[in-house]
C-alpha cells in the first residue's frame, strides 16, 4: 500500500472503531483512534498471519496489551476479512465474540486475554521466548501497549527479561497518546523518557510520529531487522486523533463519541478498504509430545521424603517422557526443587529470577504456543502474580503452578515465607484445580496428572520431610480422596491434606486409645472435591473436622463445605486452621502453636463427639 | 569513628551475624556479611535515631528490604545498645522478638515487615512521601536492598514513583553481592547495569566499593546532600565477606556457616564495639487528628446512588473532619470516585498511576508514619497487590483498601474488569475486615467506621446505581448484619450483600406471592460475620441460601459457614455465585446469566423449601 492507502486504512479503522462503540453504547474509541495508523501499517506491511489458520506455526503473534482498544482490534479483523461488518456491530453485546476486552476463549486470533494493563508485554515475552528458544519457526511477536500501563512494574520485569534474553523477535509498539483514564500520564509526550528507560534495560528504541504512516513503516522495518535486542517503538500520537471534538482532550476515556455521525463524516465516512495480510512462511513445530519412555519416580512406604523433592523428581521424569513439558523458576529452584528438571532438561528450563509476575506471564505465553509449563516458587510468593493468574483463567490458559513451603510447617523463617492464603487464592480462580499431596508417591502421580488437565492447576508442596504412606502403585484421581482409616464404629471424620494428614493419623491413634474411632480422609484434591466420599463420611459418622495448615478462610474447610451446599442435610462441623500470626519457631512448635497438630486435633475431636461447643 | 573503628564495627556485625545464625541453626549469615560495612557506616555516621523513642517524629527511618539479612539488623541493634547479646542469641527461637525476618509487630524499630523481596523500597517510598509532603520534619529514609530483588517489577514502580516525586529524602543502598539464592544474578558485579536503570528513572547514583568504609561514608554524604532526586548507592560487595570458606561462593545462601567457631576467629573474634547513634533533630508531627466538624453524607430512601459515589463523598467528608486521612489512587480515581477526595484535599491525595503494588506500598508507608490511608482501585486490580496486602498484615499495618467495580454487575466491560475473587483474597488476609455495602447510606457509615479499625480493612463498592434502602440515621456496626425481611412464617433465609441484596428482596417478594415467606439478611459485614443473627435465622427458618456476585469460593457463602463451625447443628445450605466465565453483556443480563438475579434466587428458593436437591 502507498502512503495514501495506508492513511485511508487508518481512517477506516477509526471510523469502524467509532461505529462499533456507538452501536454498543460503550467502549474506548478514543484509545483506538490514537493507535489506528500504527495498526494500519502493521497489518498491511509487516504482520505475517493466516487468519484461516491461527495455529499456523509460522504466524506472527500480535498482543493488544491495551485491551480496552478492542474496537481497533476488531476493526483490523474486519479489514483483514476475518469478521464482517455485521459482527463488528455486535461489539459488547450478549453472546458476541467481540467482548469489551479480547479473549482467546472467544476469538482464535487472540493470543492472551488483556484488559488488566501491563500484562500484554509480559505474555508477549513468554511467546517470544517460545519462538526464540523452542519453536524456532521465525515468527515475530508484536505487542501494542498504551503509555499509561508503562507505570506497571510488570512491564519492567518484562523489559528486563527480554533485554537479557536478547529477544530480537519481539517488538513493543507504545501508543504514547499522553492521556490516561483520569488525566495526563506522568511523562506526557516525552518519548525520550520512555526511550531512556527501555534503553537502560538493553532495548533498541525508535521514536516516531505515530500518525506518519511512512515513518511508522520504516520503524517497523528497523525493528524487524534489529539483531540481538528487542525493539521498543515509541510513537507520539493523539488520543481521539482525527475528530476535533475529542482529539487530545481529557475526560473522554472509555466513552463513545458524543456525536458519532458527525465524527464519522469528519473522518471521511465509512470505507471498504480490504487488507491482504502477508502469508506466514512455511514452518513446522519442533516439539514432539512423546519423546521417550519414562516412569514417574516411586518411593517405598516408610521413607521420609519432602513432597517438594518428589515434585522435582517427578517433573524431571515427566520432562524426559514428554518433549512439550517446560519449567519456570523464580530464582528459588533449589528450594522448590524445580532445579532437578533444569539438570535434565536445561533447554526447556526458564530462569525468571525474582519476578513472579513475569514467571507466570512467561508460562501463559509458552502455553499459548502449545507448551505445557510448570512454574514454581514459594506458595506465598505466587500471591505476587495473582492478577496474572486471574487473567490466565480468563484466557483459558493451561498452566501448572507449584507453590512450595506451604504453611507454618516451614518453621523458623516466619510468616513472610509461609503460604497461608494460597489455597484461598487458587480455589477462587475460575475453573482451577487445586492439589495438595501428603506423600512422595502421591505427589509424583499428581504431577503427572496435572499435565493433562484444562485451565489453571495448582500443586501445593511442603518443605519438610514426611513419611511415605502410599504404595508406589496407588492411583490418585483428580477429584478423589483417600479414606485412610475407617470402621463402622467411627464417631467423627478428620479431613486433612498435606502435612495435616500425618497429624490427623496420629490424632486418630490417640482417640482410638480412648475408645473413640475416627475416620481419616486425605483430601489431596482440594478442588474439585470428592463430594461422594465426604457425604458418605458425614452420613456414617455424623460430624466432620477439617484440619489445614492455612488460614481458616478459603481453604480446605471451605472446600469441604462444597459437598454440602445442595440443600441436603449438613453434618456438624469443626474447622481447625491457622488463626494467629505465626512467628519463628521449629516446625513442630509451629503446628502446635497454630492448633493443628495431633494433640490439638485429638482435643477438638473429643469435644466434637461429646456434642460440646468447640471454641 | 575513624576508618579502623568503622572496619572493626563491620567485623563485629559479621561475627554477631555468624553467632546468631549458629545459635539458631538457620538463617542468612552470608547475606548479612556482604552488607556489614554498609550497615556499620550508616549506623555510626549517618543514621539519626533515638532507639528509646522509636516514635520520635525526627527519627530517620531504616528499611531492611533484604529481610533475610535479619542477623545483620539485629547485630546492629546490639551495637546500638537496643538489644543485648543474650537476646541476640534467641534469634529464630519460639517467642523471640528476633524473627527470621523482621516485623514491626515484635520490634518497635522496624518500619515494615520484609521477607518478600522487592517490597522494602516501595514501602520506603511511601514513608519518604509522608516525610516530604506531609510530616516535613526532615527525616531521611534509608533502604537496604539486595541485588537479586531488583528483578521485581515493584522495585521499578517504586523507582518511577520516587524519581517523579523528587524524593531526595530517600536513599536506597544496593548490596550488590552478585549471588542470589540459587546462583549468580543477571548482572553480577556490573554496577553500571543497575546505575543505568536507576538513572533512567531520574535517580542520582553512586557506585562504590561496599567494603571500603571511607568510600561508603562519602557516598552516604553525597546521598544526603543531593537535592531534587533520590539516590541509589550501588555497592560492590562479596557475599560471606571475610570468611574464606564462604566468601563469594555459590550454594551457601540461607545457611549457617559450616565451621562457625573458625569463621569467628577468622573475623577477629567477638568484639564489644558500641555505637552512639546520632540523636534526631527536634521535631513535631504536623498532622492533627481532628481538624473540623464534619458530617458524613446522607441520602433519602428511594434515591438511586452508586455505592462508589457514596464512598467518594464520604471519604471527602471524612477528610474534612480528620486531618490524618489520606487517599491513594491507581489512575482510576474518576471511576472509584476517590477523585472526590482529591478535589477537597489535594495535599493529602497521592496519585500512584497504574501501579497497584506501589499504591498499596505507599499506603503501608504512610500508615507507618501515623496517617490513615484509603487506597482505591478496581476490586479486580487489587489482586495485583496481593503479596503487598499479605505482607501489610504481617506488619500489622492499618490500611483501608477500596475495590470498586465488583462482580459481573459492571456489565459490558467483561471479566478482566470484574472483581470476582476479591472477597476470597481479602477474607484470607489475617486479621482483615471485609465490608460490602448495598446502599449509599450504609457505604458512608462504613467508610467512617473503617478509619477506626485495626489491620487491613476492605470495602467493596459497585459501579451501577442502587436504590437507597436505609434511613440516613441507621447504624451499621462492623460485625453486624441487617434483617430486612422477617416473620415467624419464614421457611428459608436469603443471605446477600451489595447488589444481591436488592435481588434477594425482589426474590422474597416473588416467593411471598407464592406463599413462601423468606427472611432476607444483608450481610454487609462479610468478615467478621454476624454469627448470632445467622444462627438465629438457621434455627428459625431451617435453611439458608447465600447469593453473591463473586466466584463461589471464598466469598459470602464461605463466610456464612463461619457461623456454623463450632460443632453445633448446621442448617441446610445452598450457595449461589458466579460459576461460569462471564462475557460482555448488560448488568441485568450478567446477573441473570450468572444465576444470581431475583428470578434465579426465587427458583432455587422454591427447591430449597421443598427439600429438593438444588443443582
Amino acid at each position: 500500500m502507498n502512503t495514501g492507502e495506508l492513511t485511508d486504512l487508518g481512517q477506516q479503522l477509526r471510523v469502524d472503531s467509532v461505529r462499533a462503540a456507538a452501536a454498543a453504547g460503550s467502549g474506548h474509541p478514543t484509545s483506538s483512534m490514537s493507535a489506528a495508523d500504527l495498526m494500519a501499517v502493521l497489518l498491511a506491511h509487516h504482520f505475517r498471519y493466516d487468519f484461516d489458520r491461527p495455529a499456523h506455526p509460522g504466524n506472527d503473534r500480535f498482543v493488544l496489551s491495551k485491551g480496552h482498544a478492542s474496537p481497533l482490534l476488531y476493526s483490523a479483523y474486519k479489514a483483514a476479512g476475518a469478521v464482517d461488518d455485521e459482527e463488528l456491530l455486535t461489539f459488547r453485546k450478549l453472546g458476541s465474540r467481540l467482548e469489551g476486552h479480547p479473549t482467546p476463549q472467544r476469538l482464535p486470533w487472540v493470543e492472551t486475554a488483556t484488559g488488566s494493563l501491563g500484562q500484554g508485554l509480559p505474555v508477549g515475552v513468554g511467546i517470544a521466548l517460545a519462538g526464540k528458544r523452542l519453536d524456532r519457526t521465525g515468527y515475530r511477536v508484536w505487542v501494542l501497549c498504551g503509555d499509561s500501563e508503562l507505570a506497571e512494574g510488570s512491564v519492567w520485569e518484562a523489559a528486563e527479561h527480554a533485554g537479557y534474553e536478547h529477544l530480537d523477535n519481539l517488538t513493543v509498539i507504545v501508543d504514547v497518546n499522553r492521556l490516561g483514564q483520569r488525566g495526563p500520564t506522568r511523562h506526557g509526550h516525552d518519548l525520550d523518557a520512555y526511550a531512556r528507560r527501555f534503553q537502560a534495560f538493553d532495548w533498541h528504541t525508535v521514536e516516531v510520529d505515530g500518525h506518519d504512516v511512512d515513518a511508522i513503516d520504516r520503524a517497523y522495518g528497523e525493528a524487524a531487522s534489529t539483531k540481538g535486542q528487542p525493539t521498543a517503538i515509541l510513537a507520539r500520537t493523539l488520543k481521539g486523533k482525527g475528530v476535533e471534538a475529542v482529539q487530545d482532550r481529557e475526560g473522554l476515556h472509555g466513552k463513545p463519541l458524543p456525536e458519532a455521525e458527525d465524527a464519522i463524516a469528519e473522518l471521511g465516512g465509512p470505507r471498504e478498504v480490504r487488507v491482504q495480510v502477508q502469508e506466514p512462511p512455511a514452518a513446522r513445530m519442533l516439539h514432539a509430545v512423546q519423546t521417550g519412555d519414562y516412569e514417574l519416580p516411586k518411593w517405598d512406604k516408610g521413607e521420609e521424603v519432602a513432597t517438594r523433592n518428589a515434585f522435582g523428581e517427578a517433573l524431571a521424569a515427566l520432562g524426559t517422557g514428554r518433549g512439550d513439558i517446560v519449567a519456570l523458576d523464580g530464582e528459588v529452584g533449589d528450594s522448590t526443587r524445580a532445579e532437578f528438571f533444569a539438570k535434565e532438561h536445561p533447554d526447556r528450563y526458564f530462569e525468571c529470577y525474582i519476578a513472579e509476575q513475569q514467571m507466570v506471564a512467561s508460562a501463559v505465553g509458552l502455553a499459548a504456543r502449545g507448551w505445557v509449563p510448570y512454574a514454581a516458587t514459594f506458595a506465598a510468593f505466587l500471591t505476587r502474580a495473582h492478577d496474572f493468574i486471574r487473567m490466565a483463567s480468563v484466557s483459558g490458559s493451561g498452566v501448572n503452578l507449584v507453590g512450595s513451603h506451604a504453611g507454618v510447617a516451614i518453621g523458623e523463617d516466619g510468616p513472610s515465607q509461609m503460604g497461608l492464603e494460597d489455597l484461598a487464592m487458587m480455589r477462587a480462580v475460575h475453573g482451577s484445580t487445586v492439589l495438595y499431596p501428603c506423600d512422595a508417591n502421591q505427589t509424583a502421580r499428581l504431577v503427572g496428572a496435572m499435565a493433562g488437565l484444562e485451565g489453571i492447576r495448582y500443586l501445593r508442596t511442603s518443605r519438610g520431610e514426611s513419611k511415605v504412606i502410599y504404595d508406589p502403585d496407588e492411583t490418585f484421581p483428580v477429584g478423589g480422596s483417600k479414606v485412610l482409616r475407617s470402621s463402622d464404629r467411627d464417631r467423627l471424620t478428620l479431613v486433612a491434606a498435606g502435612v495435616t494428614v500425618h497429624e490427623a493419623l496420629s490424632a486418630a491413634d490417640a482417640l482410638e486409645r480412648e475408645g473413640i474411632a475416627a475416620r481419616v480422609i486425605d483430601l489431596y484434591s482440594v478442588k474439585p472435591v470428592d463430594r461422594a466420599t465426604l457425604r458418605r463420611a458425614a452420613e456414617e459418622t455424623g460430624c466432620l473436622m477439617t484440619v489445614e495448615d492455612h488460614h481458616p478462610e478459603g481453604g480446605i474447610g471451605d472446600a469441604v463445605l462444597d459437598a454440602f451446599t445442595d440443600g441436603r442435610p449438613v453434618p456438624r462441623l469443626v474447622r481447625l486452621g491457622v488463626r494467629s500470626m505465626p512467628g519463628s519457631a521449629s516446625p513442630k512448635e509451629q503446628l502446635h502453636a497454630a492448633g493443628i497438630d495431633a494433640e490439638s486435633i485429638a482435643a477438638a475431636g473429643r469435644l466434637l463427639v461429646e456434642e460440646a461447643v468447640v471454641p
